[in-house]
């Protein structure tokens, strides 16, 4: 990695916090100029626009869900242990990864109604997930763990479900029971659908 | 009601609008201005400051979930058919009651680690509403409708998680199922807890 990729990485990660605690849209070079301490001209050597850099925030900050949730829950065993991997991860990164909760989720908010590349680029990322948690889902079918009979793309919406209301609990209320009852929705969602053993 | 506080109601009318399409903490005195097309001047005549007018914003929003949702649904039989009454009723309040989504959820992503008097009055309002999906839950377990051994907090965590995952369905996804998923999910929260005829 060369000097400007790796100045290039650190600004983006300066734009990731930006983006979980102020969203995404209102993000501008003179923030992350700020942020970094950086120059504003400095800042345009990197991105051509405000919108080039919301839209490499994003892609950013969808290579390190990747990174951080996709890959290593790939690497559990297929079925309920790597759906359960899934969930876990995604609330490591709601409370750990980010600084003030996921940036996604946050994004959501402004963009939904505000059509333009940059909207595009969320629903293509989160549409991806909630895929991905389908698929999983349909692989626990498979392997046995879960029934049969069972919607998938139903069931990737309850968990999603469960993830946004942590997020809500957790972040508005400051609610210590937050994980807990993420937890026990969680578990609620599984007992309805598992396969006695 | 007289002239003045018609128009103040106009005015707050118009914010909630704004405050359900762009947020509210964004909301300032000159975007109302231009959405009721009254001078800046005038409008300082009905609110004080900025942050007076997003308060009276959302306490106008209150009053509105209280007359559309909240005061019908006390009119429905106590237990569960008040409880899915409430459901229902929410979910109307995001979808025809307002031009975006809900302001609350909305203002909820911008507020959440701002602290001061508008997230004060947001946390209390949604704290309020939290509790009574869970007094309702309490009163269907006094009908002998629901399971008595359930935990009321939890199922109100739960029920909100549905209208959570809905808006983001419904509003970021434009999903057609969005509906469907929503009532499906509250209809297993439900069976999950009901006490069988």
């Amino acid at each position: 990695m060369n000097k400007g990729s790796e100045t290039r990485d650190r600004i983006l990660a300066q734009g990731i916090d930006l983006a979980s605690r102020k969203g995404i849209e209102s993000l501008s070079i003179g923030d992350l100029a700020k942020a970094t301490g950086m120059s504003k001209s400095g800042l345009y050597a990197h991105f051509e626009s405000k919108e080039d850099l919301q839209l490499q925030v994003l892609e950013a900050a969808r290579q390190r869900f990747v990174e951080v949730v996709i890959a290593p829950a790939l690497l559990q065993t297929r079925g309920l242990p790597r759906l359960r991997d899934m969930f876990e991860r995604w609330i490591d990164w709601e409370i750990t990864r980010n600084v003030a909760g996921c940036p996604f989720v946050a994004a959501s908010h402004e963009l939904d109604d505000r059509p333009g590349p940059l909207r595009k680029a969320l629903v293509a990322n989160q549409q991806d997930w909630v895929d991905g948690l389908a698929t999983a889902v349909r692989l626990a079918i498979e392997e046995g763990h879960l029934r049969e009979d069972i919607d998938t793309q139903q069931v990737a919406f309850d968990i999603y479900s469960v993830f946004l209301a942590f997020h809500f609990f957790n972040r508005l209320f400051s609610d210590p029971k937050a994980l807990n009852r993420a937890q026990a929705g969680f578990e609620q969602i599984i007992n309805n659908i598992i396969v006695e053993a």
